[in-house]
């Protein structure tokens, strides 16, 4: 089923009117009267609609408001400090698609990409259309934030509030994913460090912070690709899939 | 530790030297004499050797021959069918990172891209290279054999000899990839359709040639998330992290 994200207020109101980028997106679908379509206020709420006129504007009567259908039970953030190039974009991309709640990035001492204030809300703004973008096309009900922190303590103080606020670092080879994740959780905070890795002293910050100190197996996987594998697997332990 | 991927004859002989592309990589890196280094031969055998000259040539003593200390126990292979542009490419070095034991690209009814004969020669070239040298940066044992097939039905009949052979279908909401993997195995396949999906009725020959048809969760994943979210999960449900 077709679904657009608008504005929570946008979901209360009786007489649901398309406009603005979405208007011009169904009118590209060439929606018909009677059609079915999902309306997503992008926390979790939905209103599923029928189309009653497209013309002169595209109106919609409400079926049904309701939870989000496509939202995993398990809140999910991804702590990531601040990659080289892109990686960023693609983590928040896939990370939107396995159903991540957050992406949170922060700066780390081995961080070689360090971008200044100014650019950051500029990129700030791309990677949160990122997200809307993944959001729609995955079906998710809930756009995840992107959210960008000023120091790796903050992004500490942030992460350890979860159930489960875990550090995956290439030095531990003994406890795993598995064993944190023993007994029943709600949210989990999965955390990793840049290209050049954490500091063995920030490694010690964090345990202190109440992170557990993980291993994702023997191998060594890039910075980018250590955060959604650790998602997919939450996301498995979960019961999500 | 350094490792260098050599033809696994090389690994036979008693005097080992270095030489080509690893002698010239062993020299950027200044190795020095008594230093440790791992030959690995890419198919999970590999020597702990010792740097007993430099110059003229690097040779080196055996310390210890061995079984690869970093490939997972369990095999899983990696079906795609055919993406656009260069999303092979992308899920090639990421199963590579994740320890896939092989990834094999194949046609189905709606691949947008399919390669023609002459263009493949130079692709597998190039997308087997990819898994040389994810392989080396994630400390593989071995190197992941990049295979293409000419048809779906071979690709069907390649990946049903595993102990459990799985099909992810967005059109599947009940069957579970956590109740394909219940009990014991030692081999997967995991297959992917491309962006458009697979047709019903090749889904319908998956089933006949044995594969169980899987969902990974109530969110769409694109043919390149798809593949890389099961393999960290299998991996996760074999123990390995």
């Amino acid at each position: 089923m077709v679904r657009f994200f608008v504005a929570p207020e946008t979901l209360q109101s009786h007489a649901l009117v398309l406009s603005g980028e979405n208007a011009r997106h169904a009118r590209a679908l060439r929606l018909k009267e009677q059609e079915q379509l999902l309306l997503c206020d992008g926390q979790g709420q939905e209103c599923l609609c029928q189309v009653v006129e497209t013309s002169p504007d595209i109106t919609l009567s409400v079926l049904e408001r309701r939870p989000s259908r496509t939202e995993p039970a398990v809140e999910v953030r991804v702590y990531m400090a601040y990659p080289k190039a892109d990686k960023l974009e693609h983590v928040i991309q896939k990370a939107t698609e396995l159903g991540a709640y957050e992406v949170v990035a922060f700066p780390s001492s081995r961080c070689i990409s360090r971008p200044d204030e100014k650019s950051l809300k500029k990129k700030l703004e791309r990677w949160q259309k990122i997200a809307i973008s993944a959001a729609e096309q995955s079906g998710r009900g809930r756009i995840p934030q992107v959210t960008l922190l000023d120091s790796f303590s903050q992004a500490l103080a942030h992460a350890s509030t979860a159930d489960r606020a875990l550090l995956f670092y290439e030095n531990e080879d003994a406890f795993t994913l598995k064993m944190a994740l023993e007994g029943s959780y709600r949210s989990v905070s999965l955390m990793v460090g840049p290209e050049g890795g954490l500091e063995p002293s920030e490694v010690l910050q964090a345990r202190e912070a109440g992170l557990r100190v993980c291993t994702l197996g023997k191998r060594i996987l890039r910075c980018e690709t250590a955060p959604l594998c650790a998602l997919s697997a939450v996301m498995y332990d979960a019961g999500e899939f």
